[in-house]
């Protein structure tokens, strides 16, 4: 098992404004649409819930959905202390290399040519090393902040976890230092010639959508739905 | 260069009905959320255009968010010849080990206790081989594919790429063999010591949204929205 704090190296690295720049971290097509400011990489983090979680499993890759949340500048991924990942952050030393993805999509854009079409996104992609977490505060911490990243204001209005449920529960720690953000905005970049084509070219809008929540079977009549969930 | 035409290993597979699960395919948890049915996992898939693609370079894993497009028993992602997983793809002998993972969030799951919450999605994860796409006829059918997984109907109505185009965009194939799909439908699964607790519980579906289509900037007055584009 391997022990490490929150409060290690990352923290002098929060003066900085924007993260390093590494080999790994910047792209070699479409440089311009590249990151490194800590607010927008921020803004992209807090804006999700799922990422996909890339590791190396006897030599080859294997990518996994799953939640996390940011607090400051570490990302919190908790599992059953059964899953594969989380079992391997927690026997290697020192802690197991991931690579944690986060993407949303906020646009289809269509040009007149098909070369042209793309998507309007906004991306992380964080490269570091997962640790075990193995304090019982950090775990608490980070378990509160796994459910206030999806429903803003729910951890506070549900049963914390009980020590048998703590005990059951893998929590993963990684540190963002070798991070990068991709955003692509705008309408289609067309070639000239193409301009006169008789299609139609432009963006669709892509935003997730909430519908009305759905009381669970046997809920008490009268429980009055939370005014978090109408934030979302 | 590694050469491999569309139809070899997963022709003979498609008579079956699902999947062989495998060592890698088979969870550690939850093994009553995994799937492997050609029905479910093409349905998921064809519900979809964004993967995270993952890969290992230098001994540690990568995930970037790409399109792709599932064709039979393939799906094919493309990109510049200047990006790293496909130039890895094009230089690897037999190919650029994978995994390609999809996944749909449709709703948060509230559960009493905060250990409980979970979310319902849909996804698939494909343990394969990227094979570089040479033969031009298949890296025409690939890129069609490629715009119609976004907007069916798309590609017949866009310009299709010249030869230019053709040389400067690699596609690489994955084979559907080593498939598993995962889904997670319902309410919360409380204790039943909790249920008598105050808290709201239930779900809040996700679904994605499209907002109205954007006019390119200059796009000719008068062009007509398309009806594929109503459809979505």
């Amino acid at each position: 098992m391997t022990a490490v704090t929150a409060a290690t190296a990352a923290t002098a690295a929060t003066e900085e404004a924007a993260y390093e720049p590494t080999g790994r971290t910047v792209p070699t097509r479409g440089r311009h649409k590249a990151r490194y400011d800590r607010e927008t990489v921020h803004a992209i983090l807090d804006d999700a819930y799922l990422c996909h979680l890339g590791f190396v499993r006897d030599g080859a890759p294997v990518v996994l959905p799953t939640l996390y949340a940011r607090v400051g500048e570490s990302l919190y991924i908790h599992g059953s202390t059964g899953s594969r990942p989380l079992r391997g952050a927690a026997t290697a030393d020192p802690g197991l290399p991931v690579c944690v993805t986060v993407t949303h999509v906020d646009g289809l854009v269509l040009a007149k040519s098909a070369f042209h079409h793309s998507i309007n996104y906004r991306s992380v992609v964080v490269h570091g090393t997962a640790y075990d977490v193995t304090d019982e505060e950090e775990q608490r911490l980070a378990l509160d902040a796994l459910v206030d990243q999806v429903v803003p204001g729910r951890a506070a209005d549900s049963r914390p976890a009980n020590a048998k449920e703590l005990a059951a529960t893998a929590v993963i720690r990684v540190d963002l230092a070798e991070v990068s953000a991709k955003v692509r905005t705008g309408g289609p970049n067309d070639e000239a010639e193409d301009l006169a084509l008789p299609y139609w070219s432009g963006v669709v809008p892509v935003a997730r959508g909430y519908g009305a929540p759905v009381p669970a079977e046997g809920l008490a009549a009268g429980t009055a739905t939370p005014d978090y969930l109408a934030a979302l």
